[in-house]
């Protein structure tokens, strides 16, 4: 059973998983599954990775876990946390430890194994979208969680094993550190101001037009202040709002527009760019925070996490984000 | 000139620094001088780098920035954060910036192109923890910096640029989120039970021995119960310290010897490992702090840090330390 441990001075919970490998020669070389080779994502081959939690567009005809979909999600098959078991938390001497438990699942985005999420065409990458939100509100009945972190890692260089498009999400049975800090930081600001910050910066932004790389109705994209890495972005819905999934179903359409032509933008600049994205939303269960503004992260992988971030938590960003907006505004979406 | 700014949300200082390119194309392919291509930190070259700060085993009749030498710090000709200038602090409507300034400082380890850090002998090695106690030193005594972070980045994966063996440290006007969090983890368990947290990690560790990997009479070196990475290792005095630069001159050896051991140890267990350390200790100029002990972090490049732990600040780890502690106690050190 995977393990989650606490580090005893900063507070850090981290995951003993050894489903996938814990032998030294287990580091040295990594899978990837790549057109030609076996993959366990592609239509005939169903019966390889758990059956399917949530299906659309399957043919009338055909069975379940049989081919005749348009996006499938399955439980990962060599998962981080597992979905059997009691949370039980216990003191080992001075430290923390609680039982791995968890859901952690892939989101088969395409039947086809080389279209990648930026080639879907908006009436199925709006699928993925709702994909996340019905996910997540399954999940979020499981009084054992408390957070569904959904994600994808797009390429080898950022974290992809396997090339078939997917994303994945994971079901959390304590808030993760990132969206504590920015739940605290996001508080406090509203304790002072009364405002929520996104908000805020969302009005900044868009009077400033420097840091925008493009809008609509309902949504924007734009380079954060203070990025981690070089053109990275943030979808946030112009309407405050605190929970992905209470998005309402003529928004959908929106949001598709506006990642998809982030997305082309960004692989127009720099093309078949690795990359992660994350959604950051409010807790599950949680009622709706004036405070708090969801919205989606994207990183592009472009630079490596050295010594340096990772001993201090300070990024060095050689991109400053008005030039990566202009590159992104002046580039023709593919 | 290079920007910090924050992240109104998170808190989180960044820096922007142009230095090292700053168009799409620079992000595509990454330079790297292997054996037979031109170094810049081999003997010879000297006068490709900025002049040296410091000198160690400078042959009586050599010339500065000439041959004839065993270890040499010079700035880096692309620093991150640059010398000259104030640290002007301002506002940007809801955002905080201030100068980039600071020092980056190249610690070029030895004048053997392939020589590595492991591969050092002791009479040398330890030449690089007497170099960074002088470097901190004597930034310590320009009053804008707060704090100056060594590192290293060994191996391509591992973000090194150059081959050539080398360490770097940055001297920073603002204390860094990661040492901020241990400073105030440490303290607030120093409130509670009036004694240090990691001399009663030690303490327990020591006793347990479950994740010791080595130990002599001044150091240890144990794997930490909730590791971010696998094989992630913290060398430790056994009396508490929380600076580094108060080490006293008999224990440099010591320190040198346990350094040697476990980074052999872990070599010899995954061959040519990429991996980083950073050192932590106390704030520059801060008087003896009873709640914080310095100690070397050190992360074997074995992990990709993907979309979830990205977004989550939750890191899965696939080795627990009290295995990969057993291989490398059961290594035969090369």
């Amino acid at each position: 059973m995977p393990e989650l441990r606490k580090d005893p001075v900063l507070g850090r919970w981290i995951i003993i998983s050894k489903e996938r490998g814990s032998r030294p020669v287990d580091f040295v070389v990594e899978e990837y599954a790549t057109k030609g080779g076996f993959c366990p994502l592609c239509p005939g081959n169903e019966n390889t990775t758990p059956p399917e939690v949530l299906v659309y567009g399957r043919e009338p005809s055909s069975l379940s876990n049989t081919p005749g979909w348009n996006l499938r999600v399955v439980p990962n098959k060599y998962p981080a946390l597992v979905i059997e078991g009691d949370v039980d938390k216990e003191g080992v001497g001075i430290f923390d430890r609680m039982n791995g438990i968890g859901a952690h699942e892939v989101l088969v985005e395409s039947p086809v194994h080389d279209e990648t999420f930026i080639d879907l065409p908006p009436e199925r990458m709006v699928q993925v979208f709702w994909a996340f939100r019905d996910r997540i509100l399954d999940l979020g009945r499981d009084p054992r969680f408390k957070y569904v972190m959904v994600f994808k890692n797009s390429g080898r260089a950022a974290g992809a094993s396997l090339e078939h498009s997917h994303s994945q999400l994971i079901a959390l049975p304590i808030l993760p550190r990132m969206i504590v800090s920015e739940l605290e930081g996001s508080l406090s600001y509203y304790k002072y101001k009364e405002r929520c910050i996104y908000c805020d910066v969302i009005r900044q932004e868009l009077k400033e037009d420097i840091r925008v790389v493009c809008q609509n109705d309902d949504f924007v994209t734009l380079m954060p202040f203070a990025p981690r890495s070089p053109f990275e972005m943030w979808i946030l819905p112009k309407k405050h709002s605190s929970s992905y999934i209470t998005l309402p179903d003529s928004s959908f359409h929106s949001l598709t527009e506006i990642f998809s032509e982030s997305m082309r933008r960004l692989n127009a600049c720099i093309p078949n760019v690795p990359y992660n994205f994350v959604l950051h939303g409010a807790p599950l269960r949680s009622e709706a925070l004036d405070y708090f503004h969801w919205h989606f992260e994207i990183r592009p992988k472009l630079s490596t996490i050295a010594g340096f971030e990772w001993g201090s938590g300070f990024y060095i960003n050689s991109m400053p984000p008005e030039d990566a907006a202009q590159y992104l505004k002046d580039a023709i979406p593919a």
